[in-house]
This record gives C-alpha cells, sequence and structure tokens, in this order.
C-alpha cells in the first residue's frame, strides 16, 4: 500500500514535470508567434531571422517530451485515464510544435515580403489576424495552466472569428492581386502568411480540446469544422 | 516464464493488430490522394465530393488506432524499447490523418477551380508534382509493409526532388497570374494545392522516417529541411 501510495506520488511529480514542459513550450511557441507577425509587419529581418533559430529549441524541447513520456509511461504503468492524460500531453506538444513551424514559415517570408514593400492596409489585416491567434494561445496556455474549461465554447467562438477574417482578408489579397500585377508576389506571400495564422488558431482550438479532454475525460463535440472556408472563392474579375 | 511467453506473444498481436491498421489508412489516404488530383485535373466534382466525404473514415480510423494503442500498453506494459514502436505507430497514423485532411482540402478546391477552367500546362505541372508525391506515399507503405529500411535514403532524396518540382511551379504559377490578371483566383487556389502536395510528401519523409526508426531503433539524422524554398521568391515584374 505504501509502494502504491508512492506510486502515485511519483507519477503525479511526473505529470507536473510534463505540464511545467508543456509550458515553457507554449510560451516559446507564443512569442515566436508574435515575432514571426512583428518582423512581418515591421519588415525586421533580424527579428525574422532570431524567429526561425528559435524553432530549434521547441523541436528540441518536443523531442524531449516524447522520450520522457516513454519513460514515464515504462516505470510507472499508469492505467488507462492516466495513459490519456499523458497522451493529451503528447498531443498538445505536437501542436505547439508546428504552431512554432508555422511562425518560422512566416518569418521566412520576410525577405520576399519586405523586398516589394507592401500596404498599410494589408498589414494591419494580417496584425489583426495575428492579434486574434495570439489571444488564443494565451487563452489555451492559461486554461491549460489552470485546468479550467469555463472558457473553451468562446475559444471555439472565436476560431470562428480567425476563420471569418481569414476568409475577408484571402477575398482582399486576391483583389489587391487584380488591381495590379505588381502586388501579386507580395499578396502570395502574405496569403500564405494568413493561411499560416488561421492554421495557428486550429492548432490552438486543438490544444483547448485536449485540455477539455484532460479535465473532464469527456472528448468535446466534433460539431465544429476545422477547415478554413476560402476554398469556393471565385473573385469576379472584369473580363477586360 | 511460461506467462512471460504468453505476454510477448500478445504483444506481438497487437502489434500485427497496429501494422493491420495502418496499412488499410494508408491505403485510404493513397486513394484520397489519387482521387483528389484526378478530380482537379478532370474538373470531377462527384469525385471531389467523393474524395471529401472518405476523409471521415480516416479520421475515425485513426481514432480508433489511437485508443486501441491505450489500451495495449494499459495491458501490456510493455517496456521502453517496445513503447517506442507502439510511439512510431501513432506519429505514422496522425501523418496519415494529415495527408488524408491536405487531400480533402484540394477536392475542396475543385468547384472553384472549375469555375474558371484552367490551363492544360498549369494540370499538367499540378498532375506530375501529383505522380510524385504519389509514388512516394506508394514507397513508404510498402517500406511498412515489408519493415524495409533500403530505399529510405532514395525516398528522401526524392523529398528534394518533390520540393524542386513545388517551387518551380510556384514561379510559374505567379507569372501565369502576372500575364493576365483573370488566372488570380484559379492560380491561387492551384498554388494552395500544389503547397498541399508538397506537404504530403513531408509526411510521406515523415513516414520513412518512423519506419526507419521502428526497424532499426535509431533515429535518421535530421540533416535535410523539409521547409519548401518558395518563400523567397520575387518573381520581377514589368514595372508598367
Amino acid at each position: 500500500m505504501v509502494q502504491s501510495s508512492h506510486t502515485v506520488t511519483a507519477f503525479e511529480e511526473d505529470m507536473k514535470f510534463l505540464a511545467h514542459k508543456i509550458a515553457e513550450m507554449g510560451g516559446l511557441a507564443e512569442r515566436m508567434v508574435e515575432n514571426a507577425i512583428r518582423a512581418l509587419i515591421k519588415s525586421d529581418l533580424q527579428l525574422a531571422q532570431k524567429t526561425i533559430a528559435d524553432d530549434a529549441q521547441l523541436d528540441e524541447a518536443q523531442a524531449l517530451l516524447d522520450e520522457k513520456v516513454v519513460l514515464i509511461i515504462a516505470q510507472r504503468q499508469p492505467m488507462a485515464s492516466d495513459l490519456r492524460e499523458v497522451f493529451s500531453t503528447i498531443r498538445i506538444a505536437a501542436d505547439l510544435e508546428r504552431v512554432g513551424d508555422l511562425a518560422k514559415n512566416i518569418a521566412k517570408r520576410v525577405v520576399a515580403i519586405s523586398e516589394r514593400g507592401h500596404s498599410v492596409n494589408l498589414a494591419r489585416g494580417i496584425e489583426h489576424l495575428g492579434d486574434l491567434a495570439l489571444a488564443q494561445m494565451k487563452e489555451v496556455l492559461d486554461a491549460f495552466g489552470s485546468r479550467s474549461v469555463t472558457r473553451i465554447n468562446m475559444i471555439r467562438d472565436r476560431d470562428d472569428e480567425i476563420d471569418a477574417m481569414y476568409t475577408s482578408l484571402f477575398r482582399e489579397l486576391l483583389t489587391y492581386m487584380m488591381e495590379d500585377p505588381r502586388n501579386i508576389t507580395t499578396c502570395t506571400h502574405l496569403l500564405f502568411c494568413a493561411k499560416n495564422i488561421e492554421r495557428i488558431g486550429d492548432h490552438a482550438t486543438n490544444i483547448a480540446e485536449s485540455v477539455y479532454y484532460i479535465v473532464t475525460g469527456k472528448h468535446l463535440a466534433a460539431d465544429r469544422p476545422k477547415e478554413d472556408k476560402t476554398h469556393r472563392i471565385v473573385i469576379g474579375e472584369a473580363d477586360g
């Protein structure tokens, strides 16, 4: 019995360690997104470079966490319910690693975009979309830290807002391209940046769903499609 | 001892079950990619719809596999080395699920693209890129099925070929847009389709790396960046 209680405590310690690692990864991913978008808006090549370099830390943290999880499971042999919690942690780490990749990809486009410059309007659109995605990141990391699910529905609703804003930005970018072919290169890169931000929002929502599962042991109903809604967009051009 | 040998056999049976599920998911993902690209080339809306609908099967298969893995670990309490193999299976399933998502996203763009039509040349470029990605998918699923790593390096090299071809298609699509603004909508959707195919190639390479790990117990050196190389592309326009 003492043995068993000791085992439980050790497992709880392990879970605390994993939670701490996730918080670290979350902080880094959040900062990368923030820096990537700032680098894009300000055409700050140095900040873009830093963001690209930071990604290696996130990849490394994920590899360490995955390896630690294998050791925890082998040593503690947790029950199925505890295993599910451990698995949720792996899933959250994978989502954060993808967020880092997406931020890095935005940072990599800064060079091409800054060569041509970009309109203040477009930058504002990207910035606003980025603010929404960042607010989501903060929200889900807080939810994970406090094991709170009270704001989960709000987080899902706000992802719909991000999708809607991405859709409108997509239209706007296509329109700019049509107005002046000199905008095409920049707008194409901005399109991919916007798409990346939209996907960062999806990953935040995934994390929210994992937190919900950790706290309640239940899966949220998969009632909301995460796909973006731009695939049907056809902009009517003047058929000159 | 008899008990232990019994346990080993049960675990091996479980691993066979997982391998069978992965083969099933792989076959489905491959077919979805094939159908999505065919639907795109032929503007076949019905085939596009079928591809979109098929994705639910793949999601379901992944959820079942994940749940089965939790039960296997809880029941068999495998050692760390066996756990790593089980984890590789989860990772392969996640890659296949993403391949299905990407195929679905291509299929969803068929409507917008077919409304405007597309040039035979562009379609040929996408088709060729798709053929390369499909060849990779077949190759890695065979490698998984036969637990063979002899062709792993070839698979990685061919991913470089896909990246190079994607880069050239990216340039070509930008050029088309500049030549005639009426091409912008279609070319933007084709750009995203090309990007999706490039990412399918990345996931195939991930799977190859997981197979390598399952067979050898070692990680392949992460010497090749999977990022695409289009982020620096700036097409020099005639400055009207």
